[in-house]
């Protein structure tokens, strides 16, 4: 059976919005071009949050199979696909946060650990 | 304070395997250039797969912010980003699913519902 899917396929994304302010709770302001499809999203306690691994988006971060010699001396050789480590392929972060509240394209959400700045790619909730 | 992302900036993914078989158990085939990166995944019997929903990357699926009418019905007016579905502005995938086995760059999983062919982006473990 041949595979229609390549190594080398580029698909690209686009930024929702980003992290404007970080801290306990943390502030991520949507782009007005997707306001529209937040609509309900108050009706969830809590959101997975998918985000671009900005400050590892580099050709040499990108091209790091394995871990680091800091988690090597701790849990011994792992490859990035046995870790959570921002140094991958494809630098996406996933992560569950609560929903504080919604205000004019502004979640306030508690237990999202991204820097500000950081690009917002998806939203998923229920 | 100024943003630095911007609305219409574009990142790049590319695939590191896909869907070789989709069933009650899927086999995943990653490319060789990636094989490294499993190191030590035969660890964890839980494993989050990010996957490129292909069939809905086009621009008409990729500018719907709103749920249509047959999810309307069941649940009301609803934004893209208070559900799980396919149709998305970057049309990504999560799940987690149980690792059978891995074998040559293979890995055998129970509960993952992607269809054969599909991109597979990331695998986080731990």
């Amino acid at each position: 059976m041949m595979s229609v899917i390549r190594v080398g396929e580029e698909y690209w994304l686009r930024p929702i919005g980003f992290v404007e302010k970080a801290g306990e709770v943390s502030e991520i302001c949507i782009f007005s071009e997707y306001h529209q499809g937040l609509t309900a999203v108050e009706d969830y306690d809590k959101l997975m949050i998918l985000f671009w691994l900005h400050l590892r988006d580099n050709p040499k971060d990108r091209s790091k199979l394995m871990t680091g010699r800091r988690r090597l001396e701790k849990e011994g050789y792992r490859g990035v696909f046995a870790t959570h480590s921002p140094y991958r392929p494809n630098p996406i972060g996933v992560t569950v946060v609560e929903l504080v509240r919604v205000e004019n394209g502004r979640l306030y959400v508690k237990g999202f650990d991204a820097y500000q700045g950081t690009p917002i790619i998806d939203i998923k909730s229920g």
